[in-house]
């Protein structure tokens, strides 16, 4: 139990106790070395999260919402003007760090108005207030994690074998994750879940964060090759897959790591269900399918030259690199949310489980 | 076509010109250096085939070949009978580096028969009707790689793009190679044939070496990961998937690198056909289904340390690593052969097609 509190109750994201510095995870020295830095300066918090040393899309939230109650109270303004135009100025340096972020902009915006309306106390009250959003943010986090856990692990039985995709644990979220959640849960419940993680080429996600975190929580664990899931699937090894994801259209179709469609039509032949697990908030209910959802495409070199100690095929060979694919919603059995599981026909589902939402929705949905 | 022709004409394993040492191409330190070796000694043969320097079943069974005729002429005996006790010896050795490859045992089943046959011309010869029988073994590939890549070819057409796994080129074999035999061929008859080459993880066969073979002989070729190939099927993008194959059982569920069960499943999912190319002598015709073949469990430094700069996961992370995987005969739409192309039931074809080696295994299947 200690050692799965080691993993699920680190804060790989907190605020240090006199509230000068925010302590994290340098995610990007893992599996190798877990080190813990502080951020005080601006140019630290902008370099932590430019440079992936904190990733996950709420996690990135929490450090930005840290952040900027550090740099508020290092700001030495006579009123609270002269103040907000110096704190403006700093949140859109830390927002300008990963642009396309969406967690990052979300929670310095919910900061700025948590500024603007403690206005009034500025001083002493005004950083009090700042310090309470950061971890009132940090633990809605942590909360709606625990929901999609509990969700999830209601999935299982004890004694069954998960495979699992790319991360989505305790280093990119608060605690027990989202896609990975239902292990570490499990494991404080003393269920005996074990999983299988697909290391999950090209970024490795699987072998360097998912492996690592389950193996410290004392999670038995098997690391294996994306091209071995059809193998252990056949031997019956596996009893359920559940992975994160990025977005969910309107329809049901998740987009997630690439390679995560690819584990659904396997789960699909061999008879196995497949549950996608995540926050509400991925759900775009402004985007009616899948094939609405722009999928990124990157660098060839993730292929050919990361992390590899010589280049695996020659520089000349053409690579196809997309970051993301789309798993069609007739292969997902179930879509876990903080607030309820939803099972096919997705639509109805996500209509009768987030009724506001889907209505708001339906107005901007294109060609509507 | 002289690029063509500097891929699909290079001898990757021959006899040295005084038979005292076989030479191949190292295939472990491509792409990036194109080194020959010459091995004399039984560890270096050994070693070659365990370390995966010389690899591909038919290429494996070549190199036996030519390896034990090197080993013969350097055994010191006074008679034929105590000649052929450290014959059989050496030859156990080499046919005990690889368990899975068929060939392997196949062809130094035959060089056996050759040293038998010959015992009357003990020393010189057998030593001569020995390496005779190796080049013979070799030519004999070449032939058959030409015409198994015909009958690939006739099953595409001009324009098409095929999903590959793995190497089953001229490296893995002789000249055109097996699997990926047709887009050579297609090449050399102009015709357009574009490659999508799955990296095959964990040794990324298909990055250093089927890509590095494409590109040189001046094949359209893209570079992915495993599992992008859920997507790219799922785009249109893929016609049909060639692969080869080390041991095909009598109903046709075939053994072949670790994924390949997977890409056969997502092509009888997104509706393309899924053919499997490889000399008749990698179908056993003593072996009931795909579950008696015993499938090799790797070291699982090959997925955490092997290539990479720096370990990818923690030590203690367990791994499973199966060399290979067993495609269920009902997910194959042809099994292409030298002789032909066998249809479903693969059973019923076998038996047309190989009528003398079908009888002659069904006396050794087990249990019968």
């Amino acid at each position: 139990m200690e050692n799965l509190q080691q993993v699920t109750h680190i804060d790989n994201v907190r605020l240090a106790e006199d509230g000068s510095a925010v302590i994290y995870i340098d995610q990007t020295q893992l599996p190798g070395r877990t080190i813990y830095k502080e951020a005080r300066q601006p140019r630290e918090m902008y370099d932590a999260i430019y440079q992936l040393q904190v990733r996950g899309a709420p996690c990135i939230g929490i450090f930005a919402a840290y952040s900027i109650a550090v740099l508020a109270a290092g700001i030495d303004a006579p009123d609270f003007d002269s103040f907000y135009a110096e704190y403006k100025k700093q949140s859109d340096y830390l927002n300008s760090s990963r642009p396309t972020a969406v967690n990052l902009s979300k929670q310095l915006a919910r900061m700025d108005a948590c500024c603007r309306a403690n206005a009034g106390a500025y001083r002493t009250g005004l950083l009090e207030a700042l310090r309470a959003e950061a971890r009132a943010i940090h633990q809605e986090d942590i909360d709606m994690c625990y929901a999609i856990s509990d969700y999830g692990l209601s999935l299982l039985k004890d004694g069954d074998t998960v495979l699992t995709h790319c991360n989505a644990g305790p280093l990119a979220t608060s605690r027990y994750g989202t896609g990975q959640g239902p292990f570490y849960l499990a494991k404080e419940r003393g269920m005996d879940i074990k999983a299988y993680a697909d290391e999950t080429r090209p970024l490795l996600q699987g072998a360097r964060l998912t492996s690592y975190e389950l193996q410290k929580a004392g999670v038995d664990v098997t690391l294996i090759c994306d091209n071995m899931a059809s193998m252990v699937m056949k031997q019956g090894k596996i009893q359920a897959c559940m992975v994160g994801c990025d977005r969910v259209a309107r329809n049901g179709d998740a987009a997630n790591k690439i390679g995560t469609s690819g584990v659904a039509v396997l789960a699909k032949y061999y008879g196995i269900p497949f549950y996608v697990l995540g926050p509400s908030s991925t759900i775009d209910f402004t985007c009616p399918t899948g094939d609405d959802i722009e999928i990124e495409l990157r660098d060839p070199d993730e292929i050919k030259t990361k992390f590899y100690a010589e280049p695996v095929a020659l520089p000349e060979v053409k690579c196809y690199n997309p970051a993301f694919d789309v798993t069609d919603h007739s292969l997902i059995t179930a879509i876990v949310t903080e607030r309820g599981i939803c099972y096919p026909p997705f639509d109805e589902s996500f209509r009768r489980l987030f009724p506001e939402q889907y209505a708001a929705g339906e107005k901007e949905v294109p060609g509507k």
